[in-house]
């Protein structure tokens, strides 16, 4: 079905980077703790994503992260001192990639292969950097430039600018179920990696395929 | 401080009405399964209020609690036929009121006094009419009018509009911190209403006043 596309628009965070290899410093800085912040950490940083475009306050990622780490220990009822924090947001720029990514990326080289993410410019050129991947991917492309987070449909759109490809020869990849929703919304081909067996959420968008590793992908799209 | 108040706009669900109230409903259709259902209903409620907000994609909150049900549901494997899903929605219908609600009002009667909803006209006027309410809030207004959900700007703007007072004689309550954020971004009066003693979302944004229960709302107000 998807036989004419070009391009290729990856998620990084949870589809390339796994968000909660920040366990491992969180129990370092809070012993047994991680589990737990790294799920509240995460799940405040999305939320807020989408709070602060809606009231159309944007501010970058890193200071999303910041903000919701913040939000995530005082609830916990863990303190969390500068140097702890910077501790903790350093793990950001430093996650672990999911181990099928490089073979997989290197098996689609007859794409143009982008990143598509919230990332900061700053964040995602350090995590691209420190996993290895830099180069792999010709376009790492953040929502600071138009200054909204995922899924506003300005996002998908800025990603049809960067590719310079026909909107049918985009496909996007993504994790993150609403992710994919947005970018379906938009018309664009999309691919859900459902890694952990999650049911679908009922945003009334559904991806065209689905899969539950990066390793895949190849196959879905041919 | 806020000696210039003549409107006050209340929220809705989580403010008047105690959204966890269909846990006696879930109970009686899932045995013990009450209190993870609401959670689980009530938290992608919201999450799907702000994402299809930020996709465009506006549907009633009818719709959007509909879909949150059946997201619930699925999650928790939890079988919801037709039947089913229609007695756990009439719930919505008919919420409980928080017990000090009616007398508080009745002590800010010298005010202006609204409703601020993300609920669709018909919720709202069922749970109005079923909790008694009817009459003592001279407007119910519905962010249906705008077609976006909380806490988008433009829900507070309908409510300047609507009470036709000057936005610095507007008092704004809420439950719900991301809703006060909302209005306080735009410079409303803003009044927290913190039953569980919840931490503060880091939104960048305050509330002027916090309270414990809405009976404490007119010693805030003087």
């Amino acid at each position: 079905m998807p036989s004419g596309i070009q391009a290729l628009a990856f998620d990084a965070y949870g589809t390339f980077f796994d968000v909660h290899s920040v366990i491992s410093t969180c129990n370092q800085v809070f012993p047994d703790k991680g589990p737990a912040l790294s799920q509240l950490w995460r799940a405040k940083q999305l939320a807020y994503t989408w709070l602060c475009s809606l009231m159309g306050r944007y501010e970058d990622f890193w200071q999303v992260t910041e903000s919701a780490l913040v939000f995530a220990c005082g609830s916990l009822n863990l303190a969390c001192p500068p140097a702890t924090r910077a501790k903790l947001m350093d793990a950001y720029l430093h996650l672990d990639l999911y181990p099928e990514v490089r073979q997989a990326l290197q098996s689609l080289s007859r794409y143009k292969l982008a990143i598509l993410s919230n990332g900061s410019p700053r964040m995602l050129a350090a995590v691209v950097e420190s996993t290895g991947l830099k180069g792999v991917c010709a376009d790492v492309i953040s929502v600071d430039e138009v200054k909204i987070f995922k899924p506003s449909p300005r996002v998908y759109e800025l990603a049809l600018r960067h590719l310079k490809v026909p909107q049918d020869a985009i496909g996007f990849i993504s994790s993150n179920f609403w992710d994919i929703a947005g970018a379906t919304s938009l018309g664009l081909w999309t691919c859900w990696i459902n890694r952990g067996k999650a049911p679908e959420d009922e945003l009334g968008f559904r991806p065209d395929a689905i899969i539950g590793s990066l390793a895949e992908l190849q196959k879905a799209l041919t």
